[in-house]
């Protein structure tokens, strides 16, 4: 498939003007960094789509009245262990405290710093430690490979391999790049985005033009993913443009917007992946395609309802091909369909199998079954034969692990 | 609190001219019981409630068309092992064989036999495994206490204990009796009803009025317990009145009708927690109270979403006092609500403790929190404090059992 980008080594501190940086504050965890920065020379435009629990976090809160009323953005902190959630006045007060006091070193607006929390929910954050951490932030700030690398182990939390991805594009004539970094791991059930995620480049783009794309894309990329069916209180994603590559402003539809929104998707599609690959206790990447659907929603309800289902993904840990389950999860998603039509396939790097069509099971045999359901990556195909419209979840599977993580996660 | 009923001890036999028998016969599982039978004397009124998945099993098929359209109902013949679901053709004939060839043993229609069916999906069942079960099932029928339980054990899969209730009341001034049984213990998610239910009385009743009673009262019993949020293709629930006590038949509401709808709320109760408690891999019964709710149905909607919230089924699991997953899971349910209105408490036999008001945590002793939340029965008490609507719903924890008992379950 031809693309209009390449894919390059790199973090958010790939596009000019972008720095960061990662530190020990003792926020809650000992004995490694839990604070992040990431600081633009230029302001920047600013897009952010957030979670639609209603019990908001105070980051998310904040982060809204950024995006919505402030000019332009131009830093981000990040704080992990504590989500800063369920935490009344008080929380509000610290993203206040943060955004003055980093301002002040940054010497920017306190309305153009973005602030993201993730952690235990219910527990008040300590100002003078976050104080102290933005002390060595701001010295810190580096626009090397490094740099971003120390901002993304900095905002893990259940998570167990740091997640980037970046690339470069032309847009009217200008080389221009994109960086990203985002945490999962548990409480992933996106409903507008996800966890945190913060999506740097140089490109030219209006606010207008910079929050559609964001708005559209998310849809079927992060909103496509599920750990553990729990949307969080915390979740953001949030795109920065400080249009250093100075191409000409994409103010509109047109060629450049399409390209910018197919990086844009790349992007997501690969931060929601990597998410649910590194999902809590995970041991695998299960995916859920629906081809053949009558409309894109119903494919997207239909592809969610599997990899939700706790059945279906204890079944990918147990290399089962348990293909009732699947079938079940497609049944109780709400949507009509004509279960004599429904053709279900398991595929991997390990082959593809045939296992229910012409509503019965279609002989298989369970050694081969066996080994394309041990793969690191395992997809569940159903077609629907209902029409043209299809959609793509990303999950994982439910293991032991997940239990325990989640049994003693706050002590 | 003074009731109209007396729960004694019994299952589907306690009501007159109710038989029942459990044998094995090896439908799939070796060296254990796997077939039950229920008969009535008298010739039954019965009405259902079926799962709402749109992919519903043989025997969730038949049963529809017996409640809707047969005179009457007499008999049920259940098997566990497999489900005879996503079976095609083949599965409905072999409800359509079972009918029949029990129809002959026991002189009545085969239009007057039930069908259940619980185990793995997508296999198909073996007619001659089943008319050897009958073979066996009908000269085994007996009204005693034993052969309730000899019915209540062969109907289970995952479950670790049988479920039974049985209870007397007067009505229109004579005995009346209730009996049941019903199995979980995973994909358990009602809508509509769950898994396998069948209620046995004595009672004189019509059609109507039993059908009403039903499907009025599973709104808020089996519909409001969750193990693992998987709704199944084969959750029945089945009500046989065969006007044995002879009272004056109840064909309209009034103070019959209310004693009836009573008896049939703590029955339906009763076998639902029963259900969630033995959810798969539990330790312990995790109920979810929400009042002060402004409706009915967002009350339910609350409750629901808390037990159903894997990270809370794991903080009870791991007897964590990490209520900001309550709180979250209260706030992804759809339901608005003012956070700083809401009080959250946790509760059980070793004491009450308030945990969280006026939109921030209230400080607690974590000693005394872990000892409330290691009890068999813990409760999660949220006041929304918006009105005088509640509900209940009741889970279990989420535990490395289920992981292990559903990573291998069909093998």
């Amino acid at each position: 498939m031809s693309t209009n980008f390449n894919v390059i080594d790199g973090g958010v501190t790939a596009p000019i003007g972008f720095s960061a940086a990662g530190v020990a504050a003792g926020i809650k965890y000992t004995n490694r960094s839990d604070m992040a920065m990431i600081f633009s020379k230029e302001p920047c435009t600013v897009a952010g789509t957030f979670t639609s629990n209603l019990v908001k976090a105070a980051p998310v809160v904040w982060d809204m009245q950024v995006v919505d009323k402030s000019d332009f953005a131009q830093a981000v902190v990040v704080n992990s262990g504590i989500a800063n959630a369920a935490t009344g006045k008080q929380g509000m007060d610290i993203c206040a405290g943060t955004a003055e006091y980093a301002a002040k070193l940054l010497n920017i607006p306190s309305d153009a710093v973005l602030i993201g929390s993730t952690g235990v929910i219910g527990m008040q954050i300590d100002m003078d430690k976050v104080k102290a951490g933005l002390d060595m932030l701001v010295p810190a700030l580096s626009d090397t490979r490094k740099a971003a690398n120390d901002a993304e182990k900095a905002i893990m939390t259940t998570d167990t391999v740091p997640k980037e991805v970046a690339l470069t594009t032309t847009i009217g004539g200008k080389k221009v790049t994109f960086g990203a970094m985002s945490k999962g791991s548990g409480m992933i059930h996106p409903n507008m985005c996800t966890m945190l995620g913060y999506i740097c480049t140089d490109c030219n783009i209006s606010k207008e033009m910079l929050t559609k794309a964001l708005k559209a894309d998310v849809v079927d990329t992060f909103n496509m993913i599920t750990v553990d069916g729990d949307t969080s209180t915390n979740d953001t994603l949030l795109c920065l443009a400080n249009g250093m590559a100075e191409n000409q402003i994409i103010d509109c539809e047109g060629p450049d917007f399409d390209i910018f929104c197919e990086c844009l998707h790349y992007i997501n599609e690969t931060l929601a992946k990597k998410m649910a690959a590194d999902g809590e206790g995970a041991t695998c990447l299960f995916t859920c395609r629906v081809v053949g659907a009558d409309t894109k929603e119903n494919a997207r309800v239909l592809a969610k309802s599997v990899v939700a289902s706790s059945l279906c993904k204890a079944a990918i840990y147990g290399h089962d091909a348990n293909f009732g389950r699947f079938l079940c999860a497609l049944g109780y998603s709400g949507i009509t369909f004509d279960t004599d039509k429904v053709e279900l396939y398991f595929k991997s790097d390990a082959g593809s199998l045939l296992i229910f069509k012409d509503g019965a099971p279609v002989p298989f045999d369970e050694d081969e079954a066996t080994e394309i359901l041990s793969e690191k990556e395992v997809v569940v195909l159903a077609n629907m034969n209902m029409g043209d419209c299809f959609a793509t979840a990303w999950g994982c599977d439910l293991t032991y692990d997940y239990v325990k993580i989640n049994a003693d996660y706050r002590s």
